[in-house]
């Protein structure tokens, strides 16, 4: 892909939150947008009153520029860059259903904030085992970014991974603007993980303020969780190095040479800031959840009582098996996987913690 | 020093909030304390009341094992440890009035966070300057530790820093018990610095909250300096190596290996657990007074309106002159000092590091 192909057309698949924000920022930058929809009463609102009914209702569209449909073959087929911001739940779900050569040429542009919960993979290997699409096309694009910020304008960080650093690049100008700044980098397993390791993470600082552990505690175990995270993706970094999907033995601690803006370390804002806005939020639905289980309640009494399920909740399973394999040091989320799925009570877990916290 | 030397006699000078804390905790550990105070009126009310009436009234002592005195002379010749818990802009003015042989043969455990603010040094190199006092007799307690935990008896983590580990073990084990866990290392430069740069990045997060940034911007503010201080960090760590301080060339990243619990690297409690406890504190001053700052009050006026001095202010300009040395790469510090004492807006030196965090 080459910076000179302006006129390749976007598509966002999916509505929620996260979605929506993306499309308000595509949409106010005024690139044309195939927007996929699963609820035709929604696309009716957003042509009538030029807002998503369902998120961030603040954030207004120029629609002539938006093509709103329910049919997701007809957005693929009809776009060059399609971003994936469904729920990573329901991906394997949707995608499965899927032609398997739909997306040849295409490039995908993940947003989904997940493992493929049937496989246990991340989306890239997901699509490269299923429909045999070439890694070399397969981008993410990941916060720290509570959306509702975005709607209302607040400077937030995007940071843009991809192997491609020009497309990565360009991908990213689309989308900077005066309230968006952009970060690339080349860490294509790594922000994936982070992403989902936060959720992990976010629901132990609830599980902690369940147990009525105070602010200094927290501070705690979230520095001690961005180290444990930290951790992880170093190993990561080195098996990709081993199994050749990488040049570099750390792929998130390697300088892009060339790029404006770079993503240096595991302190910068995709992992480690993403890290913290999530396990600070108080509005955070895995701190939510696991403020519930700290209290005494059971997972499926959670479960029940929020309606939902927290993506830490399943993300922790996934992590521990995968890291069966890796091997990382990982006591955190071994304690909150042990809570969880092993019937372990929260406070035997946080005792034991809190004797390797340093 | 050696274990075994259990009688020895542990003083306190001070009675701020964090004074107050640690002698909450010794008294309760059943440690006989020398607690120096300035007012003889505070020093009755704990002998009536059982607690300090200014700090922490919740605290209840056992006052058969305190001796309470406003001499400070008498308190440092009849006791063996010196906890130094005054405000770091008052403590030059304290201590330079006081004979230079009178720490002979003492241990000062430092739980001052500040530079001597007329010599522009840590504590350990007044001491050592003015007062000829061993390097190998100075140890620091720290954070992150909110007093008003310690006074609800909420876990908290202090770390103990020494040259010689079996004594700053030893000194641990006064303080620990079922809500005070503790850590040890030997980074004497390093967890001091880091304790005074906290407050120049939570009166940053102020003036970021004043100028109506959100929390995904904060969070990417506060990651970035996690990012600075470690960088800063080791920087002192590596000069320490060339002067001869230390024989490693990274103390606080160095393993020791005998001890329990280890403050191993940069994440550590001590180092990012505090930024984030006071970063994301709304009580901390630095941060009240930042955000002022960031409203447009001019550093007179918010200091008018506090009737205090926020002690990342001063500090802002203690390290903009210290690194000018180091050469550590510090936008974020170097912001935060433009703002307060070159006149430069807020809104515009913002504007700038916007550019450089990742």
């Amino acid at each position: 892909m080459k910076q000179e192909e302006l006129n390749q057309q976007f598509a966002i698949i999916g509505s929620g939150s996260f979605a929506t924000a993306l499309a308000k920022i595509l949409n106010g930058n005024g690139v044309p947008l195939n927007w996929c929809v699963r609820n035709q009463n929604i696309i009716d609102q957003i042509k009538k009153h030029g807002h998503n009914p369902s998120y961030l209702r603040s954030a207004t569209f120029n629609t002539s520029l938006l093509t709103l449909t329910t049919n997701l073959t007809e957005t693929i087929e009809q776009s060059d860059y399609l971003i994936l911001a469904i729920p990573s739940a329901y991906t394997e779900e949707v995608l499965d259903k899927l032609p398997k050569d739909i997306f040849e040429g295409k490039q995908i542009i993940s947003a989904i904030k997940g493992i493929m919960p049937n496989r246990n993979i991340l989306l890239n290997d997901y699509l490269k085992n299923d429909f045999g699409f070439d890694p070399k096309d397969y981008y993410t694009i990941m916060g720290p970014c509570h959306a509702e910020e975005v709607a209302s304008e607040k400077l937030s960080y995007l940071t843009f991974t991809g192997l491609d650093q020009t497309t990565t690049q360009w991908i990213a100008d689309q989308f900077r603007n005066h309230y968006i700044n952009t970060v690339i980098n080349d860490d294509v397993y790594g922000v994936q993980f982070a992403a989902i390791l936060k959720n992990i993470y976010a629901l132990g600082s609830g599980i902690a303020h369940g147990l009525e552990y105070g602010d200094n505690f927290l501070s705690v175990l979230i520095a001690n969780a961005a180290d444990e995270m930290a951790g992880f993706l170093r190993k990561v970094g080195i098996r990709n190095m081993e199994v050749g999907v990488h040049k570099e033995p750390i792929p998130g601690v390697q300088l892009m040479k060339t790029s404006l803006r770079k993503s240096a370390n595991y302190a910068a804002s995709v992992y480690m800031g993403d890290l913290l806005v999530t396990c600070y939020s108080l509005y955070s639905r895995n701190r939510t959840f696991g403020n519930m289980i700290g209290k005494g309640f059971s997972v499926k009494a959670a479960q029940l009582e929020m309606n939902m399920v927290a993506e830490g909740y399943n993300a922790s399973k996934c992590f521990y098996l995968i890291n069966k394999e890796l091997g990382a040091d990982m006591p955190i989320a071994t304690a909150i996987y042990k809570i969880l799925w092993e019937d372990v009570q929260p406070a035997e877990a946080f005792e034991q913690l809190e004797q390797v916290l340093i």
